[in-house]
């Protein structure tokens, strides 16, 4: 079964369209997960953290997407956690979105989409991968091979949720702005390779262009960043799902992660506060469907 | 010293302007360091190897060129790959240009930075990093501000060598295309935030718009890939290289990793054979200046 039938099987069985945002920053942990010194020690402690937003967050989400950048920051041990972070998430029925955004040329991309959709050398990888556009057709084509062999997905940069997005994404290109030139390409790909899980990432952050862009993209997949701490509202969500109320996520990071820092200061509690935020960004985010 | 003064000095040293890419692929490694099967002892072999071909190039290479991709194939055993392969390099004096082609919103370029260009945890960064311009100055100016602060330098996307790149790149904004717009960011960033090392990658495959690209930014040190393998030849790279044959470094990866397939089937002279033809790619890029 394709990416985009589990995702929607997901969105359905929950009723939820909420995606959980993986983005753990070192110095906002819980207090009971600070203090260590070493990436090993670190990465763990970041694992265990995830694992208990995981948990919370698993009967509200329709999938997770852990920002690999935040795992980086600690090498190669915070690579394992990326990975072990994913095989958990997985092994609680939940999908997960790599957000690692890679992009270069062919036999390059090829290497990326090896490196983050196959499953290989006893480490599972995520069912879903957001990449950056910019090489064209054959920095893209080794992902959407390789997606459509395992059974996973790709999210392609479209127009991002942040302030300075315009200066590149904006610019006119015929009278129309590079986005929509990319929308177009996006929708020639899906036709070429017959991949119906070819996705599009588009910020929360820009509503009217949401709306514009989904009729140009009827059947792509939606992922959309940038709703809670980066600005974006429900209520102007609604133009990212199909008739069916399916066919998009609304990701949500700092929000549901550190909404405990808030009301406690990293007292055992922050699990049922994370439970609690996500349940609500999940009710929120059906307002709009 | 900044990054750009200190990769000139390397080519005045050294006489060379050769960036020798290590793009280590498993399936083209000599015999001797085949055969391994868990992601550990593939990684270890690759060690070896890219230690070998680093040995074998000290002498005629200003600098390297990791493509991560190669290394996240393997996951966080692939990373330690890359830490170490980084550490060997400069410990050999080389510099070291991580190609990553990072970028993203501006919190998350923050922790990209971090990652690729911050020595912390014990681990050794890169002297310099590939960006991707696509987010525009706020998911550019984390890059820009932690290089500065450490002493490192930025390459940033501008032509890219793949065949398809005018698809997205070539596009026409107010009748230039969009890598000539992106270079007059990346001329303003370079003064907004009076940087020296903010570097542009421009394809060898794009002989004439090397030459239009270099004339609009006159200051900026180049990175050059696409030479060899790809196609790009040397007589038409005179352009890159500053009235005093500094402030560009031409890449080649495939060509001479695997020079020596052609003459012997992986027996222990490759080393050498990878040494000849490093010796002769930069007497062969010299040609240029």
């Amino acid at each position: 079964m394709s990416f985009r039938n589990n995702l929607n099987n997901a969105i359905i069985e929950k009723n939820s369209r909420l995606c959980v945002g993986l983005d753990p920053q070192i110095a906002n942990l819980p207090e009971c997960f600070k203090g260590a010194k070493s990436a090993q020690d670190i990465a763990n402690n970041i694992l265990e953290f995830n694992k208990v937003v995981i948990d919370a967050c698993a009967e509200y989400a329709a999938c997770i997407k852990p920002q690999i950048a935040y795992y980086e920051i600690l090498g190669h041990e915070g690579l394992r956690c990326y990975e072990e972070t994913t095989a958990y998430a997985q092994s609680q029925d939940l999908l997960v979105v790599g957000d690692a955004k890679r992009g270069d040329i062919g036999s390059t991309s090829q290497a990326y989409a090896d490196a983050h959709l196959k499953n290989q050398y006893g480490l599972k990888r995520p069912d879903a991968l957001t990449v950056n556009p910019f090489f064209g057709t054959d920095g893209i084509e080794p992902f959407i091979k390789t997606a459509k062999a395992e059974n996973k997905g790709i999210y392609l940069l479209v127009k991002t949720s942040n302030p300075s997005s315009a200066e590149i994404q904006d610019q006119l290109i015929n009278n129309e702005p590079l986005y929509r030139h990319i929308a177009k390409l996006l929708t020639k790909w899906e036709q070429k390779y017959q991949f119906d899980s070819l996705g599009a990432v588009i910020g929360a952050t820009h509503p009217e262009e949401l709306k514009l862009l989904r009729e140009l993209m009827p059947n792509t997949p939606l992922l959309i960043p940038g709703y809670g701490a980066q600005g974006g509202t429900a209520d102007k969500l609604s133009p990212a799902f199909n008739a069916n109320g399916l066919d998009a996520v609304i990701n949500s990071s700092r929000g549901i992660l550190y909404s405990w820092q808030k009301e406690i200061n990293g007292q055992k509690e922050f699990k049922s506060i994370i439970a609690s935020t996500a349940k609500a960004s999940r009710d929120d985010i059906n307002k709009a469907i």
